[in-house]
């Protein structure tokens, strides 16, 4: 069968005895619709019926009588010589439509063209990544990381192998409940730490389970994107709850009540604010009031320099309103994928058995050994480095933007550890300068997509975070000449009234 | 303060500069807080006011104004010669409700009940362990995974640092793209494969997005309990698609049109049918005509050892109407959490863009040693020798069965490669059983949980798989054990009408 070009496998062709059609009948059905659907084409040569036989285990009557069939249809020819080969057929190809507008592609459900709409955050490979929220990847301890991990691979215990508790490892569990008593003020116990696939999944596992479609959710304005996300994935109304530099408009009459209010009260997405204790301590008292459910993002409570660290609005929580979520996407690396929730005790059974129905649980293998990561001190030892380290980068990245851009961007220092604002003097478009600088080899992330509801402020969110001195330079000079090209051409936005 | 019992650390107090509330006053507030809350408790002292003026960075004034209306309002109090303690309070404590009956907990949503009202699957430590879908993980070749996984994980490529594409890693999207080609006759190409965190993700994905809450959907009754799950999730109302050993019910009248068809054609849960060619093409057919999706769920399409294996449905698919949805969890091991969707070519972009709002993509370093697994040929290599262990075992099984259990339960052969249905002779309640095997040392599964609908057959679905010969011979005893002893209890069911 030399001069078969076809890659078709005849081992995947199978009949059913049990079935009670004939043999030969199934195997004229699958041939036939292997043909059809363009499988088996012209240039395929059928295999020989004694071999056929021999190889589906039936006799050699079976296969010459789906042979006849084929032929006598028309979808096989025997050609003098050289055996029995697919006819060419002007057969139907199945259309492949790309509808790349997720918006009218119908075949989603309406539930899942809300949920696609949401363009995912876009990054370009072999720039430099000045994106929010990426931790320095060079400076992690890999070599200690794929030493535990090995330990835990090599000979995993039972308990890795299969899954107990959908809420996470144990051990794990009580590693991040010691640690956020000590280092977020949070008082909780392991049962109440359910551990997911990072911090998008518990935002996206909190907005299903405790909400219902058309509910309200309050979301800051701007604010994170990927929770306005889950949220609007999850059929939230969603009310803005202004931030400024400010504060929090928490008084705002037009807030509804709300089944879930979403903040970053340690350092608010994008703008940098702090929570007031006052705010916290109101805010608070209107999910009590109200039975609403406060949803912590403490995206990275762990990287602050200045002065001491905020305490956790959790830490203040009597009455059981708070959600936490934190993540270790930014205090390990990006790709991790772990994050966790801490939720009231009543709460903790249900979000463990939703777990087990939508399969946001992380491998065992990487919860165990974070586990030791922590327990074995590598994990408060490598946060100390990176506090010192992106202490070091933030003042570094604000004193050369205060010499190279001031012309045309304001950044101000900011209590996140991982990225600055930078404000534009002039009014540039901010996606117009993020598709400039991507030209210029840097990857850099608009302020004005966190806005879902207001007109928006346009500027930069800086992740400084994940650069070295050689590559902050780079970003800065090509941020530099990006505002050059921009200021010589009329691209500038139109002057807000 | 080497009298202080408490844990708390006073590093965590913050105030804040710039919020315009005097700092005393925040000092005050938040360590009322504290004190409300039960964190600061009356085994604890306070700093003295000159250190923790230090500590906070603030004037001792500060300090000795927020001290003194503590001690006003009677938060703390001196002791001489001791400092200044925490008042013993009668303070409210938040009341700690333990609804364990998630149906009837109202902080959760409608969906959410609905969503976690599902009992996740129940094993039991320390057990031996006949659930169905259990690989064998002694024989699994961990030290050449963890060697693997070391390579990747001591010094990740750029690539395996930050997301670019959340349908997965592109080089495990092609290996996966070939050997579904080969082994199962499925036709796709990398960009129609998801990769997603278990197959549980890839069913819950496709119920939210291919489907709105009402719509109707048709469940293989008897069925897999976990895609029932999914589709409830997701807010399906459900039609029983009837399965018996003779084949689906495709013809039922009940079956008003459906927008998803969930169907196990392989090799069907917990039954064991295949689905016969022309069933194949009429449901192809049913959901061509209905612009329905069928999910193809091929769980363990890889083990087949009598007779050929059964290509899948997807490979019989012109019209892009099947949804294939894939595991690595019965070919490596359980707890690897690694599944996936071939989707039609439509759908990728919107799959891939509804991934990166639930969180549901699983680790890139696990999906790159995967790869690896698989191109250096190990993957191969593992299946072909776990097919003939459990070829064998299934006859071993089996045969023990027959010896030790024939008077109680039928076991036959069964397409499955890890797991046959063992039906009753007596009318045992099968829950009653697996309770009392439960007992015995022996975690085993009803078949029961598997209806949803109708009156349940009673059995046992027994995941011999991953049992050594002495973990058999055990199992089986107990199992004659458990029966001796139910059929001289009056425990058996009624029997039906």
């Amino acid at each position: 069968m030399s001069r078969d070009k076809s890659s078709f496998s005849f081992d995947i062709l199978a009949v059913d005895r049990a079935s009670g059609v004939p043999m030969h009948r199934q195997l004229y059905e699958a041939l036939r619709s292997y043909v059809l659907q363009g499988r088996l084409g012209a240039e395929t040569r059928l295999p020989p019926t004694r071999f056929l036989a021999q190889q589906l285990g039936v006799g050699r009557n079976t296969v010459i009588a789906a042979y006849d069939q084929l032929l006598a249809e028309g979808y096989i020819e025997a050609r003098p010589g050289s055996g029995t080969w697919i006819t060419a057929l002007n057969r139907p190809i199945a259309k492949i439509r790309v509808a790349n507008d997720v918006s009218r592609n119908f075949d989603l459900s309406a539930r899942g063209r809300r949920i696609a709409s949401h363009p995912p955050p876009q990054r370009t490979r072999d720039k430099i990544n000045l994106h929010p929220g990426f931790p320095d990847a060079a400076d992690f301890p890999f070599a200690t990381w794929s030493r535990l991990l090995t330990r835990n691979a090599r000979r995993p215990s039972a308990d890795l192998l299969t899954y107990y508790d959908f809420a996470g490892d144990r051990r794990l569990r009580e590693a991040i409940a010691d640690y956020l008593g000590v280092a977020r003020g949070v008082d909780c116990v392991a049962e109440q730490v359910i551990v997911v696939s990072g911090a998008q999944a518990a935002l996206d596992l909190i907005a299903r389970i405790l909400m219902d479609e058309g509910d309200i959710a309050w979301m800051e304005e701007p604010g994170y994107r990927g929770a306005r996300s889950a949220l609007l994935g999850g059929g939230a109304r969603l009310l803005p709850l202004r931030v400024s530099r400010q504060g929090w408009s928490l008084n705002d009459p037009d807030l509804r009540p709300a089944r879930l209010i979403y903040v970053t009260p340690s350092c608010q997405w994008p703008l940098g604010t702090i929570m007031r204790m006052e705010e916290r301590l109101q805010l608070l008292a209107i999910a009590e009031r109200r039975n609403a459910f406060i949803i912590e993002d403490d995206y990275d409570g762990e990287y602050r320099f200045r002065g001491r660290s905020v305490p956790a609005l959790r830490g203040l929580d009597r009455a059981e309103r708070v959600i936490y979520v934190g993540t270790f996407g930014k205090t390990m690396f990006s790709s991790l994928r772990l994050g966790f929730l801490v939720v009231p005790r009543t709460l903790a059974e249900p979000f463990a058995r939703a777990i087990s129905v939508t399969g946001q649980f992380a491998p065992l293998l990487l919860q165990a050994t974070l586990a030791d990561f922590i327990r074995e001190g590598y994990f408060a030892a490598h946060l100390k480095r990176m506090r010192r380290l992106y202490a070091r980068r933030q003042e570094q990245f604000i004193e050369l933007c205060h010499q190279r851009l001031a012309q045309w961007m304001t950044v101000t220092e900011n209590d996140s550890g991982m990225q600055v604002l930078g404000r534009f003097v002039f009014p540039f478009d901010d996606r117009a300068v993020a598709a400039a600088a991507l030209a210029r080899g840097i990857d850099v992330q608009p302020v004005s997509i966190n806005y879902g509801h207001d007109e928006p402020e346009h500027g930069l969110l800086l992740g400084y975070a994940g650069l070295n001195a050689e590559q902050m330079m780079q970003a800065v000079t090509a941020l530099r000449a990006t505002f050059q090209d921009l200021a010589r051409t009329p691209a500038r936005r139109e002057h807000r009234a």
